[in-house]
């Protein structure tokens, strides 16, 4: 096991804003389990993904997919230990990955030459002393894959609680094609009734000595061509195992086209709330306050709550912990960028961009009749040298410039056009712009 | 039948940057023949893409899913007709779809309550007299989902020629997950060997006489709840279909994390090429040059093609025919736009922008010794009107101002650092950020 650096972790897990539902109803039957531990088999070479990197190593949002399903089950407390399977020459980089990602609880052994291998020694792991790992044999263990990502409690703990009752539990889902079956010479001989036929997911959940047992009798035949471990329970241990219907979200990313949705599916995630932070709590007429106005309009599927930097940023660190990767800091105050410092400052300390790029967008407003534009923008300027020193930390800064006019019309006109920049730059999260001063 | 708007069409397809592995050998089984038409059942809601809008009308670039797979069948000059069957309500829409997207050789009919039946509609519509549509009785019929966009003129042609040899053919894939069969209840009874069965996918294609009698005897259940055509031929004309091995491409368009990777997809196929304007053929040693270099170097898996404006732009409308959706103007002789301004007057002529949008980045290097920033990007405020203008054909321009530097480091910085700009701009294409100037 790889423990995180110590101190300055990054907040808490889970969530509110990135974990799915979770009912008032979840803690208590999870409390009344024995422990519970989870295997994840990663040893697989992706030959499907057409790229040359495992698709479990392959990097969404500049993260490995596997840090995201990691992340997935740490956050649910009463998973005990999480057991990763990986190939001889991947564990440095595994366990790379554990420490710069402060993941806990993860211990990681050698994968076997199949899946099937792979999954056993993870349990073998658990059952046996190990002389670096500190494990214990725990009541239910649940088989998840690495490149499922997302995951929930829910369903984990319908698994797990099905497993205590019949000794055996997976997620299925209902099938997407029609599944036939080929004669010898390559034509159709039969099709299945797809309303008949389940897709067999993950994740899955073991009484532990009934999969363990399963593994330990399994045929050499089963170790190298088999892909169920339900099957194998009721083969071995007559465990008919009970099927719990899952969500959509249980995908497998398997193919190229699989990791640009759950790249797409992330972004969309840490998109939904933005903090607008702003120090004008006194002068409620203020142009600030109509961005928050056009933004909350505007955004309506997005979540626009206010922070503040005033009081050592008490609100804002609160909002941190709740974790909101969108910033949206309008500097109203001074006509320099005092605002967007503090708030950087602020967000560095935090590690809050451990996990997810943080978007922060720097307002400012102008009047051009007051102030030429190229003036301004002249003043602005240190924006790019800010940006790219913040990014290393994986802070993506860009600056807004918001043409202020008297006319109501063209005001709201300038506040809209902002919106819609704030908008793409959050939802693209693109470090290419970086530092680049946008006009509204 | 809906037909384009006269003159003014769209480029020619295929283009060579968009269709698939095209083989020298296609053509020819290809002419040898008989009438081939194609029935698109697109009359589901897409119940399990969560959102109210039936899938194959759901919008990808702002163009609907639908519109891509008639596009992707229509550049198939062998396929005769194409018959769409819609509900009821969506006639209009689907109409209105054609002759936005200047889509050809489609009819429209009325979906049934079930996929069989619309495909049985749309199967009549090509064997009867209609009174509005002008079709004949093919020889061979291919059944393709609206909702697969992605499907190249390759497997048509297998199945087509499968279907000729042996009466139906459809194209499979492995399965992704292990298929297993439920007990009453809801326990696992038995899993099914992987690598013994396919998934069913499409295209499929049929002897026409085949698969219409087969739908003529078929039962009412069988049209009801019914999910396989190569079944029915199966069951009513004892035809055993040829099993095609079909590519990751067919995936069909299921859930909202299908519409996500379609537009990464699609985004990345129309981001292959670049096409860098300059009128700078006389002085090889000038700064437009070595943009292109560094482009080259950089983007090495795109295809950096080089266009001239002079001749009345003779070169550049072969590119434009090519279907290249990303353009550099730079701008040297000139401290204006004239350059820019040249090329989008092409571009809104061409009407490339029919189908996808264009992307038209506008570079000006500038010498900050010689001419401060504000002063030159005051200067080049003109662009946000022109990107306004342009944006409503669906050209999206962006302005980049590069640093220029007799210091050679510096100069090679600031050509790499509008190489990323450049690359940022085409990858996301976002619309919300047109007319900005962006600064490398």
């Amino acid at each position: 096991m790889e423990p995180g650096p110590p101190g300055g972790g990054r907040p808490h897990e889970p969530g509110p804003f990135l974990s799915g539902p979770r009912g008032a109803d979840l803690a208590a039957p999870a409390s009344s389990l024995s422990v519970v531990a989870a295997v994840l088999p990663a040893g697989g070479c992706g030959e499907r993904m057409g790229v040359p990197t495992p698709k479990q190593f392959c990097p969404i949002l500049e993260r490995p997919l596997i840090s995201y399903t990691l992340q997935a089950l740490e956050r649910v407390c009463w998973i005990k230990d999480i057991v990763v399977a990986v190939t001889g020459e991947n564990i440095e980089a595994m366990k790379s990955i554990i420490q710069k990602y402060q993941h806990k609880r993860i211990s990681v052994v050698e994968a076997g030459m199949t899946r099937h291998r792979s999954i056993f020694n993870g349990l073998k792991a658990l059952a046996e002393e190990q002389p670096n790992l500190q494990l214990s044999k725990p009541e239910v263990v649940i088989i998840h894959d690495a490149v499922r990502p997302f995951v929930e409690e829910d369903v984990l703990l319908k698994v797990v609680t099905a497993a205590k009752e019949h000794g055996a539990a997976g997620a299925v889902r209902p099938l997407v094609s029609t599944v036939i079956g080929p004669s010898a010479d390559g034509c159709l001989d039969h099709s299945l009734e797809r309303a008949r036929h389940r897709a067999s997911e993950m994740p899955q959940a073991f009484l532990f000595d009934v999969i363990y047992k399963a593994y330990q009798q399994c045929s050499d035949y089963d170790l190298e061509f088999g892909t169920e471990c339900l099957q194998l329970a009721l083969k071995y241990c007559h465990t008919k195992a009970k099927l719990v219907e899952g969500s959509p979200d249980l995908w497998k990313v398997t193919y190229k086209r699989d990791l640009y949705a759950a790249e797409s599916i992330i972004k969309e995630r840490i998109s939904q709330v933005i903090c607008i932070v702003m120090d004008t709590k006194e002068n409620k007429e203020h142009v600030g306050h109509l961005l928050e106005e056009v933004l909350k309009s505007e955004l309506n599927h997005v979540k626009i709550t206010p922070g503040t930097l005033c009081h050592a940023g008490k609100g804002l660190q609160q909002i941190i912990l709740e974790q909101c990767y969108n910033f949206v800091c309008v500097n109203v105050m001074s006509s320099d960028f005092q605002e967007t410092q503090k708030l950087l400052s602020l967000l560095e300390e935090s590690n809050l961009s451990i996990l997810y790029p943080v978007v922060v967008v720097s307002v400012h407003f102008f009047d051009f009749k007051l102030v030429p534009l190229s003036q301004k923008m002249e003043n602005l300027m240190w924006i790019r040298e800010f940006a790219k020193e913040v990014k290393k930390r994986n802070i993506l800064l860009y600056g807004l410039l918001i043409c202020y006019s008297q006319d109501e019309q063209k005001l709201q006109e300038s506040l809209r056009q902002g919106t819609i920049i704030i908008a793409a730059l959050i939802k693209e999260r693109n470090s290419g712009l970086v530092g680049q001063l946008l006009v509204a």
